[in-house]
């Protein structure tokens, strides 16, 4: 798979909630930072992060353009989240390093923390 | 130019300080969104919403990574400025879209907005 293919399929595992498979198309010391949050480093402490969050009953990651320059890949995105029977929205645009080994090495997030909290409320 | 091409010589325009070289590599109708802030559409209120920014005495936009995907470049960055004697910074991604002219039509700016506050204090 080439670096975008692997970053189109990881966004495919969250939109089916593949919480999982998501996990596995990550290297175990990936680093993934929500830039205004501060970064996860490890599994533990992204599955730690990730407890955190509201329950989710769906999951939508729109990517609106993607592009690739060797291993490294960048999109810009508007992600979905249903809570609480409502669909909460944050604009959000990524980069995503992929290793020799194929897994995702470090994955950064730039949004606007007032702009979740707000979605969240 | 390609389209990476003419966002690097963009960068490079806001790192000499060249505004009006900046605005002339821009469409007419071109609209600047720094998504937290909300977009300013056209020339005169994109000068507009600058002339709202603390006078910098430097400008450096370090590009990390970019990548293009046939009009569209995406590119994650640490812009710095210059500004009461002090480099202030903010984490960025940025997406341009370049029109049939090669004109900038489009410029989104993903970053926290607290965080550019915080730079800024």
């Amino acid at each position: 798979m080439t670096a975008s293919e692997i970053v189109d399929e990881f966004i495919a595992c969250w939109n089916r909630m593949d919480v999982p498979a998501a996990m596995d198309m990550m290297a175990e010391d990936a680093v993934w930072d929500n830039v205004p949050l501060g970064p996860a480093e490890g599994k533990a402490a992204m599955m730690a992060l990730m407890a955190n969050f509201p329950p989710s009953q769906g999951t939508e990651f729109i990517v609106h353009h993607s592009a690739a320059n060797g291993n490294v890949v960048l999109n810009e995105r508007t992600d979905r989240f249903l809570v609480g029977g409502r669909w909460r929205e944050i604009r959000v645009m990524g980069t995503f390093e992929i290793n020799a080994e194929g897994k995702i090495q470090h994955w950064r997030d730039y949004f606007d923390a007032a702009q979740m909290t707000a979605a969240f409320a």
